[in-house]
C-alpha cells in the first residue's frame, strides 16, 4: 500500500527526519491506524526515491518513539493498542482499499481529536471561548428578531462573494473606531478567522514557499499552512513581539514569502507587539517583498483601561502589504462563524477568487442580522461592561495563581486577551499531564500544539474566560494543585 | 516578473495549448490586467523549462485570440482596453511588487465576475435559485423564533467539527425518507455543497491525479478541482447518464482517482441517471478502486408525480466508495449556507480533518435553528405545495418554449430540477450573445462555463425558478425572441 509522504528536498531537515515527522503525525492523529501494516523499507525507498539507509533510519527513529514495531518475518506495523476492540474496529471499519486511497493531509491535528472527545463533566480551561454570561446575547436576539422582519428575503438569497454591501459598510464604520480607514472594496466576508487564514494559505503558499510564524503560535494557523505543504519557519518572540533581527538574518539565505503574526494579545503568549516593532516589521516586509498576514481576534478584549494599544499593522500599512483578519467569534458571537478579511489590489482580487471557489460566499442572512446588531447603541455599552467583567475576573485569576502556584512555574499577567501561557520546569511535558488532568476534572491545551516543530513540551495554555463565575475558581484550584504536584514529583 | 503557470507533463494536451489556456483564463478573469507586461519569450521558456518555440507558439495563439499584443521594442502586453480609465486604475491599484507575488490560482472563474456585476434591472434567468415565493420562509421564521428561546446558548458556543449531534440526528431521519440509512458518525455538516466539493478536492486530488466528470457539468465543481491542479477528464453523457463504456476504455490507460457526478436532475442537462447505470458505475468504481463524489442538490425538486426517482448511488453503495453531498440551498434556505457530506471509514476521517482545518466547523446556531425547522410537520406539506407550484410553472415554461422557439433550437422537458439546457445551431456562441442579451434585459449562463475544456459554446442554461410569477413569462418572451433572432442571423 502507498502512504503519501511529501519530501521537500529544499527543506534543511534531514530526509529521515522528515519521513519520521510525517509518519509520526499520521499515526498520532489517527490517519494511520494501530496494527496497520506499513510499506517495506524497499518499497518506501522506491516510492520516495530515497536511499534504503534513509528509510531504515527513519523506521528506527519511529521504533524508538514507540510508534511502530517490527514483526519478524511479517513486516512493519503501527504499534497496536492493548485492547482488542481497537484492532477489531480497525479491521471492520474499512477494507484495505480505503486505506490505499492516498490523501494530501500531512496531519489531522492531534489536538482536534482530543477536543472532540472531551467529556462534559470536565472543566474546560483549554478551548478559546467566552462564557455566555459575558456575551451580548440579548442584543443579538433583538437584532435577529428585527432582521426577520426587515430582511425576510435575505433567507432566500445568496450573498455576493465578497459580502453584502450593507454589512460591509457597517464593518467599515466599525473599523474606523480602530483607526482603520477602509472602503468596502477592500473587505471580504469570511466564515471566521480560520477560513481567512486558510484562504490566504491556499492562495499564496505552496511547496517551496516559506511562511515565517512567531512561535509559539495559534495551532489552527499551523494546520492551515501545513495543508499547503509550505515550509514553516518558526521565529522566536521577545517581550516586544516577533524577533526582527532573526527575520533579517534568515532572509539573507532564504526567500520568505509571508509572515503570520497575532500582534495584539498574541495567542498563546499574550504579548503585545510594540509600535516600534510593528514599524520595523512593515519596513522589513516592504524591503523584501513579503506579505504580512495580521490576525487580530482579541483587540476588543482589552480590559485594562490604562493600556493604550498600538494601532493595527494594517492601519500603518501604506504599501498594501498587509492582509488583515478580524474575527468576531471571540467577543461577540462564537456560534455564528462570521469574520472579515482586508486586502488591497490584486492581493484582494486573488483572495476573493479563492473565497468564491471555496464556498460561493458566506451566509447573506447572517450578515443582514449583524447589520442591525452593529447599529445598536447598546453595543458600545455592552463592550464596556464586558471589559469590566473581564477585569474583575482577571484580578481573581491573577491573585489566585500568584498565591497558589509554585514559584518554579512561570506565568505573566496580561492587560487583555483570554489566555495565560504557563511555563513548567523544562523536564515536565504537558502532553503527558493530560490524562491525569482529566481524571482530576480539568482540561487545558498542551504547549506542543503551538509549535510547528516538536518543541515546547513544558508549556500549557489556559483560557480563563470559558467557564462560569462559579466553575472558574474551582477549576483554577484544581489546576494549581495539579501543577504543583507535577513539579514536586520531578524534584524528588 | 513571474507568472505562475503549472505545466502538467502528464496531460495529453500540447504544452503550448496548456500555456495558452492558463494565460487566457488569467487574462479573462482579471488576474492579469489590461496593459500589464508579460515575461519575454526567453524568460518564460526558462521559468517553465520548455523550448523557446513552445512559448513563441503559445504567444502567437494568444495574439490570435486578441488577448495579448506586442509592442515593437518594448515587449509583450495584455491587450489594453480602449478606455484610459482602466489603464490608470491598473497603474494606480498596485505597484509592481504586488503583481510579483505568485499565487496558486489557475483561474478566477470568468462567470463569477459576470455574476457579480449584474445590474438589478436585468431579469436573471442565469443564477440557480428559487424565488422566495416558492420557499418555506414563514416556517423558517417560526423555527428561528423558537430557536432563540430554546437554544440561546447556541449563539455562544462552537459546533463540534463534524456538526451538532442533535442536528445530525435530524438529518439521519430526513435522509431515511430517501432510503438512505445512515448513522451520525457518517455525516459532516458543511457550509453548503460547494464546500463539500472543495473539501473532497483538497483532501484527495492533486497534480497527477485524474478526476472524471460528466460534461457538461456544474461549473463550481470545475473550479474547485482546478484549484488543486488535478487533471480533469471530461466524460460525455447520454440519456441514461455518464458513459460507462468511455470510462472503461479510459481506465485501460489512465488511473482515475475519483468520479464526480450529479446523477439526479444533472446540472445543467437535467438528465436522470438510470438505476442500471448507477449500478454499473458502482461496479466500475469498485473494480478500479475509484471514489465517487455524488452531488444531489435537486432530488426534492421532483414535481412530476408519475416520475419515481432511482435511489441515490449512496443508498446502494455497500462498499463505502461514495461520498455523498446534500445541499439545502436550492429548495429550503439559500441564505443560510448549510449542507451535509456523507462518507465512511477513513474517507470520512480524512474529510473531517480537512473540514476542521478549513474553518473549525460550521455555525452551531444555524444547526440548532434547523433542528426545529426540520421537525415541523408543516414542512412536508410545504414541500408538496412547492412541488405543485413548480409543476404549474414548468407547464407554463414548456408550453411557451414549445410555441415560440425556433425548431432549430433544441431543448428537452424535465420532470424536475430547475434548469433547462438549450442547444443552439453549432455556429452560434452563447458567450458572444451575452452583451446583446443584457441590452435586451435578460441574463443566462453561457454553456462554455460548464465544460472544463473549451467546448460547448453553442449551449446555454436557464433557470426558470428564479423569477417571480410575473417576471418569468416576460423574461421567457424576451429570451425566445432573442434566440430566434440569433438563429435567423446565422441563416442569412
Amino acid at each position: 500500500m502507498r502512504i503519501m509522504i511529501y519530501i521537500n528536498r529544499n527543506d534543511n531537515s534531514a530526509l529521515k527526519e522528515q519521513i519520521r515527522q510525517v509518519m509520526a503525525q499520521k499515526i498520532r492523529s489517527g490517519l494511520l491506524l494501530p496494527g496497520q501494516q506499513l510499506p517495506s523499507v524497499r518499497v518506501l525507498a522506491n516510492q520516495l526515491r530515497v536511499s534504503l539507509v534513509t528509510v531504515v533510519e527513519a523506521y528506527n527513529l519511529l521504533k524508538q518513539d514507540g510508534l511502530i514495531e517490527s514483526c519478524h518475518g511479517k513486516g512493519t506495523f503501527v504499534t497496536s493498542f492493548e485492547s482488542t476492540k481497537s484492532r477489531e474496529e480497525a479491521i471492520l471499519n474499512h477494507s484495505n482499499w480505503q486505506l490505499a486511497i492516498e490523501d494530501y493531509l500531512p496531519q489531522a491535528s492531534f489536538w482536534h481529536h482530543n477536543y472532540i472527545s472531551l467529556p462534559p463533566e470536565i472543566l474546560d480551561l483549554g478551548s478559546a471561548s467566552m462564557h455566555h454570561s459575558l456575551l451580548p446575547l440579548s442584543l443579538l436576539s433583538t437584532a435577529i428578531q428585527k432582521g426577520l422582519q426587515e430582511y425576510p428575503k435575505s433567507l432566500s438569497s445568496y450573498s455576493p462573494f465578497s459580502g453584502d454591501s450593507q454589512f460591509l459598510g457597517i464593518i467599515v464604520d466599525y473599523l474606523k473606531g480602530q483607526d482603520l480607514l477602509l472602503n468596502i472594496q477592500q473587505i471580504i466576508v469570511t466564515n471566521g478567522t480560520q477560513q481567512g487564514i486558510d484562504l490566504f494559505a491556499r492562495t499564496f503558499l505552496g511547496p517551496g514557499d516559506v511562511v515565517a510564524m512567531e512561535t509559539p503560535v495559534f495551532s489552527g494557523a499551523i494546520d492551515a499552512f501545513r495543508l499547503t505543504k509550505t515550509i514553516i519557519q518558526p521565529i522566536p518572540l521577545d517581550r516586544e513581539g516577533i524577533r526582527i533581527d532573526i527575520l533579517e538574518e534568515l532572509s539573507t539565505y532564504m526567500k520568505i514569502k509571508a509572515i503570520y503574526t497575532i500582534p495584539t494579545y498574541q495567542n498563546p503568549t499574550g504579548i503585545i507587539m510594540s509600535l516600534k516593532r510593528r514599524r520595523q516589521l512593515l519596513e522589513f516586509a516592504k524591503q523584501n517583498g513579503i506579505l504580512i498576514l495580521e490576525d487580530d481576534p482579541c483587540r476588543e478584549l482589552n480590559f485594562c483601561e490604562k493600556t493604550k494599544l498600538p494601532p493595527t499593522i494594517k492601519a500603518i500599512d501604506t504599501y498594501g502589504l498587509v492582509v488583515y483578519l478580524k474575527g468576531f467569534s471571540k467577543f461577540l458571537f462564537p456560534g455564528m462563524r462570521l469574520g472579515i478579511l482586508v486586502a488591497d489590489g490584486t492581493i484582494y482580487n486573488r483572495l476573493l477568487a479563492t473565497k468564491s471557489i471555496t464556498d460561493l460566499g458566506s451566509s447573506l442572512w447572517l450578515q443582514k442580522i449583524l447589520v442591525d446588531f452593529f447599529k445598536q447603541p447598546q453595543l458600545k455599552r455592552h463592550l464596556q461592561k464586558m471589559s469590566r467583567n473581564m477585569e474583575e475576573r482577571s484580578q481573581m485569576v491573577f491573585e489566585k495563581l500568584n498565591a497558589k502556584l509554585n514559584p518554579l512555574i512561570y506565568w505573566q499577567r496580561t492587560s487583555g486577551g483570554m489566555f495565560l501561557w504557563i511555563t513548567l520546569p523544562p523536564s515536565i511535558s504537558a502532553d503527558n499531564l493530560i490524562p491525569e488532568a482529566h481524571s482530576r476534572g480539568i482540561h487545558f491545551l498542551p504547549g506542543s500544539i503551538f509549535y510547528p516543530r516538536e518543541l515546547g513540551f513544558n508549556h500549557l495554555r489556559i483560557c480563563w474566560t470559558n467557564l462560569s463565575d462559579t466553575d472558574l475558581p474551582i477549576a483554577l484550584d484544581i489546576l494549581c494543585d495539579f501543577l504543583n504536584d507535577a513539579v514536586l514529583k520531578v524534584n524528588f
